[in-house]
């Protein structure tokens, strides 16, 4: 097989190196979300954007053994008590666009309305406003916006965007969040950022892409996932899940 | 469908509490290590105890492209390109006890050696005797011990054991690995600790069970596969992965 | 890297071949039971062993949505809609010991017996014994006997030894399940042979190690996971499933 | 949680039924692939069908150790030897567009053709050229068409073929893939149908939508990678696949 190319890390005899630095060096100073933002960032993060970065991992790595990414596991526990891995890989599983997916559909969101205000030289209202009218016309979800439960605001919100203030890292992606959230209200109706649209308009601002919105969610919501999985072996018997099934399909066939 | 019970998340109307924490507290507050931390052990840690786990998660994060968890993540990225959560899946599916298990099975040995030593008043030295002794004559391999690059000593263990001092929280677990290594080396050969094993004998001090040794290994190795997948999708093309086979079957039945 | 061993498949630059016969051969002759037997038996089956395995791989593809295996794979196709192979292996990943897994258990405890009757040179009727005497002693299950729902006999199972004996099959494999039941309710109660333990024992007189009850299981299984899938995706909107919880743990900590 | 509804399998207190089918008929008399095709289609195959679908399952059930599907599996398998179907499942999860993908892609090309010649009253010919048209002008692959080894025609696609004229199941999927390599010879350069091509074309016919394609595909492909897992576990130790990497990222930051 040819040879695999990484610019990741470097395993040489003596030391392993991560984006070029001395992985004794982190392992002695960095926090575990430092080399996180190092893996996907390739540098190190400031003080403000650590802080930034725990809140939204821990503000996403469990929302309740309910969530599919949980439940999955949680069956895969009940069933195959054999392998810690198979369980949380199903729950990894039911990521997808529909779960754990609007921070990153957001993020792809406040990009291209950036791109498109650069481009244009148009202000951010103009381009949010663009882009709800675009979005209400082909009745597209817009990612980040609304809450089942939430009817105002969501809590978290506030708190990230309070965090991002006194850290002195409001961007442009916080800045057409909200000038989406306006248009939005004024367009359609008011459908406040949600949790995934705030992480999504820090994220943008961090310079992170769409595509790391998503990794990101993987990585916080894995520690939820390993959580929920203890529980189910330490505390539940194999096989107790019973799923109630109504068949509605053919009748029988002959006899 | 009975009703799942659960200790972990509580999922209010307003509020998410996370082990009896408020989330919006903990997303102000607390580091994802912190959160790990909480998930897996029902309360906070110190800031002791957290640098010891950040130095783990960092540590273990990612050994480079070439390790099965993440040749696999690649191997699935090449070939199905409609999920993330895909790669990252098949990367944690190949862990198990021969790939980052060897320091939950080390965190069992050690407390093995602790019960017993406890339950016979019996000196580590002692019990770590009779562990090294039985390993021996079963041929089993001791998880923990050893490795093949680093011939007399893995520089990682000694930041991890000097973090723990530093932090005044060498305990029973560190103890017993030490007299392991001893006897090890008195019965066997010199096999010092690897990075296993000191991550091993911190987590038992820290005072998880051995199952969550298996499940921190994931969690951080989530964070290293998720970059290398991510390196995958942004610079590599489908289906680049050729891997040469050999066949060494029957031949050929008839013609 | 070294190249890898195969015995399998030889795919030369004008033909592809398994176990030594050209695939062109096969597709024109074989049915996919045929080839299922070659690649797990590295030989062809007879007619009558490809009933058999017809009947089994039929009777275990799908028991309905419930089943974790198709939970989960439903539970995946809701969250994550990008990737159908995502969904088959959510489900995948629910088999194990506690699920598909008592036809695997079963024929290793069929094959240790007749090992253990073979060595003595003891009846199957007194080996039989020993092995249902010893899981009494320990309260170990018994893999394939007992039934939630079918009291006395599943009807399936019926249907598998008819098929063998009308094939002319009937090998040491069933005469030692048979053997197990009557001790089972001679020396406990009357616990059936349920169709785990029916297709372990049919699959040990058709020559396969106990590994590959679970493979089989596998393969069967991931037919009904894939029409799951199918009905999951065309039939019903994302995140439709919902799972209700219950919080038992530690209560707010207020702060 | 609400009740599940399936069209499926309905599993009464005495009897499981498929499709309305019960499955102690199935059992006694149906193949696997007829198994499948129920599953799929919703009613059994005639016996041409079957043969089709058996030369299809079997054509794509494996092509050697070094294909993404079954070098994820056993690299699965090497790390990982706890749970055979974290194996299995990591092979499924490298099968997407890029792997196993083009015969679902190929569907829906045809499928497209089909239904813009109907609407269009429209020759296949016309179709199929504005279809290439299209392709060539936007440079899109055409899914099906060209194989890296047969530079002019894959045997097993002459097989195929063969088997739907003696079958007499050649219909509007075949004869609009023969337009379609016809308008790709003429317009962009010889690019012969290839076995993906050709089970796409036969997949139409059979009356299955594209999705199904993929799912065949997966149903086929568990068959090679089970047996692939077989070996990796019965022949070889854990942790002897080494992948050869060579960094090319940031050099040492300092020291």
């Amino acid at each position: 097989m040819d040879t695999w190319r990484t610019a990741i890390v470097d395993a040489g005899p003596d030391h392993i190196r991560v984006r070029g630095h001395d992985v004794l060096d982190l392992m002695r100073q960095a926090t575990f979300t430092d080399h996180i933002f190092l893996l996907h960032h390739q540098r190190l993060p400031s003080p403000g954007e650590r802080r930034l970065l725990d809140a939204i991992l821990v503000g996403v790595a469990d929302h309740g053994a309910g969530a599919p990414s949980c439940a999955a596991a949680r069956l895969a526990a009940s069933g195959n008590r054999q392998s810690l891995s198979a369980a949380i890989a199903a729950g990894v599983l039911t990521i997808g666009d529909e779960h754990g997916g609007a921070g990153s559909g957001c993020m792809a969101l406040i990009a291209a309305g950036l791109t498109e205000a650069r481009n244009d030289s148009a202000s951010f209202e103009a381009v949010a406003g663009r882009l709800v009218d675009a979005a209400k016309a082909t009745k597209a979800r817009l990612p980040g916006f609304g809450h089942r439960v939430h009817a105002t605001i969501d809590p978290r919100v506030a708190v990230l965007f309070g965090l991002a203030k006194d850290a002195g890292l409001e961007g442009d992606g916080i800045r057409f969040a909200r000038a989406l959230e306006a248009a939005v209200r004024d367009r359609i109706k008011p459908l406040p950022l949600n949790i995934d649209g705030a992480l999504a308009a820090i994220l943008v601002d961090l310079g992170f892409p769409a595509m790391v919105g998503k990794l990101l969610f993987i990585v916080a919501r894995v520690a939820g996932i390993s959580a929920e999985v203890l529980e189910e072996y330490t505390r539940e018997k194999p096989m107790r899940i019973k799923i109630p099934v109504a068949y509605d399909g053919v009748p029988p066939r002959d006899g």
